[in-house]
């Protein structure tokens, strides 16, 4: 598979077409994109990947996960296993992934042999442990909450003491010209809590108020960051695609509306956002993804804070090395997918344009409620709105979980917003009509 | 399967939510549709299939055809076999198609069997043989060149001689109220010649211009139809889609240029064309569809001719009951794509909007040339055009084979078609740069 891609690169550059190629070239030299996780993501980046002509090789935990029931090239195994993943990857020309839980030292031992892994483990350690991403950015001077490392619930109590004296603030103003440093004064309890390693979707997070709601966090054994719970004006996302190559492309800064520590909601672009915070934002993130050597899609979430006086300020949240769920929107909303854009940055190839087709596109995520019959919503969710755009994983309906999204766009923001809002519910179940 | 299948629409009604379903129904009650045939069309409509959350099962003649490439679950057997098609069947809720060569007698089989075929035999033999195709047009008064089925190459000469005395046109004038009933007059060699089944972008079709040259078309032994050649300005397709609910969409009318029998560009809208003229094609696409009964896409081929009075004519040439080459431009130019819709139709679900989501959309045909290697072409046409839209179809490249397409939009026609036109071109290796 290797050598094919090889060739296929090399001849790839057309320097010199000179005769046309020998019938043992006449078979296909696509590459084989090999991804570990079989969840949604992977799911719709084979989707993305369909028109590419690649070939995919799925890494996935059971034959009933999302990708799983759609990809042609399925090994089933366990990605915390190095043999698993080494037999993996031989069939592979390069590795991506659907999630960030394969081990570091898994990962490096395949780039030990020759495994081209994108995004490399030395980027994706960030978007595992929380601990290693803070730090980094408080280098390379990218604002973000107040934050250190916590031993035990006393340690806690005095990094909430030093917030109340407006003490350390753990992001500098540097190269990237955000943050004012004057967020973290002031703040002491609540406090937030997260695990550096492990937590998704408002899972090893806590919010605590005191030394002795602390202990949970601790119990994992696993350290723990505290940070300064901010004072957010609403929650965005800046979403950019690196190659190896180093070109890059942002897309739109989207407007992010989290319920219950679930994305619920993503607006693009974000409404209101002056010109100079979303260009800061896109900055930031491509500044990140130079600086870290994210190759493929990376998400920064942030907070949009105000300052003192009046201006607007943005805090680093998280970042996700691989398509995101404030992404969704691109699949109907700009021109090129973040899928198709991960898989491009993935194999070297030039990125597409992430510019919007839409004035205004909406995401609203479709959770499981307690009507499992979703196929019976869409009679009433496509005749009433043939414009709907519906994006379901294949996943059986659980309280809570995340089972598709769908997508809606526009020119009126509060029409597609409702819209968005309707068919997301009508599918959950949560309105009948 | 089909069990899931009824709960899902007996329940999708939803006239009464009562109380959550048991758990027994927490499992995905999505349909499963079968294709048959494994080539670029089921390749595409899986795609599309993939956010509907339906599953998909293929019957692909090989590992290695374009569909089964991306499918997870694949059946590898001959669709002319009628027991490999009933089991086939006997896993799928609905069985829909890539080609029209299944033989009817087995489709009205799987019929009988309960099976619920999309189209159906009775509507897919209008598709399958252009005898009965003609008969039936002639029957519903739309127009088409002047034909008729002919029995040896004396009875070609005869044809001729009928046209050339200005004689019986074959169409109406009727209830669409298209076709003059001149076009034929003064027509006599050439003659087109047509095996009533089995032919397929300009295969089985033999252009005559003497008794001589048409021994050719009778040698296989399957009745000839005969043809006028119609002295056409340019080639249109008017593709809609008819759910067996009688729910239809028309899609704006497309101009095709046919270069050697193939298919290479079309023009989404058809440059020019009035709009009586187009709304008078969408008319007869969907009377068409309606007065046989499709399910599902429905491409009819069009003649667009110039009377004698200036007026544009349109005559009907082929029909197609499947996505179809001139419908390609919709995955990237419509708001639901022909697959998508195609899909929706063959499920019984309320179909999507087929509006146009560009000014114009150009789709140019990929096919195969000297060069095998059209991965290593893609940076340069991704570098060069970053909105380009590639669309492969996982196929070995030969000589003239269609291997993909490329889709282009924007407001300015012809840079949106050099756009498409170069990267056609640069793919096959007509052209370097």
């Amino acid at each position: 598979m290797l050598e094919a891609f090889m060739l296929a690169g090399a001849s790839g550059t057309r320097r010199s077409r000179g005769e046309p190629c020998a019938d043992i070239l006449k078979t296909v030299t696509f590459p084989v994109v090999g991804i570990i996780g079989g969840g949604q993501l992977a799911r719709m980046t084979h989707e993305a990947g369909i028109p590419l002509g690649v070939r995919f090789k799925l890494l996935s935990d059971t034959p009933q996960d999302s990708a799983a029931q759609v990809v042609g090239d399925v090994v089933i195994g366990d990605y915390r296993d190095l043999e698993t993943l080494r037999a993996f990857a031989r069939g592979c020309d390069v590795i991506t992934f659907d999630h960030e839980h394969v081990p570091t030292a898994h990962l490096l031992a395949l780039e030990a042999d020759g495994v081209a892994v994108r995004p490399g483990p030395a980027a994706l350690v960030h978007a595992q442990d929380k601990g290693v991403m803070r730090a980094r950015l408080d280098e390379i001077g990218v604002p973000c909450p107040r934050h250190r490392i916590v031993a035990d619930p006393a340690d806690v109590v005095r990094f909430a003491e030093e917030g109340m004296q407006g003490g350390v603030v753990g992001a500098g103003s540097g190269v990237v010209g955000a943050g004012s440093g004057v967020v973290g004064a002031g703040s002491g309890f609540p406090v937030v809590l997260k695990t550096v390693r492990g937590g998704y979707d408002g899972k090893g997070v806590w919010i605590v108020g005191s030394a002795e709601e602390a202990g949970d966090a601790f119990r994992a054994g696993v350290p723990v960051l505290a940070e300064e719970k901010v004072d957010f004006v609403r929650e965005l996302a800046a979403n950019v695609v690196r190659s190896p190559h180093g070109q890059a492309v942002a897309y739109p800064v989207v407007e992010s509306i989290q319920v219950n520590g679930v994305c619920d909601t993503v607006i693009a672009p974000a409404p209101g956002l002056d010109g100079e915070s979303a260009a800061l934002a896109q900055r930031l993130a491509l500044t990140i993804a130079k600086e870290l050597g994210v190759v493929g899609h990376l998400a920064v979430e942030l907070f949009e804070t105000r300052n003192d006086d009046g201006t607007t300020g943005l805090l680093v949240n998280e970042l996700a090395m691989r398509p995101h769920n404030s992404g969704h929107w691109t699949q109907d909303g700009a021109i090129t997918s973040q899928f198709a854009n991960h898989l491009r940055a993935v194999l070297d190839l030039p990125l597409g344009d992430p510019r919007p087709r839409a004035k205004w596109t909406v995401m609203a995520n479709v959770l499981g409620g307690d009507y499992p019959n979703m196929y019976g919503a869409f009679l009433h969710c496509m005749a009433r709105d043939p414009q709907l755009k519906i994006h379901m994983y294949g996943k059986d309906v659980k309280p809570g979980r995340k089972v598709g999204h769908v997508n809606t766009y526009g020119d009126d923001l509060s029409e597609v917003r409702a819209r968005a809002r309707h068919a997301a519910d009508y599918l959950r179940g949560t309105i009948d009509e």
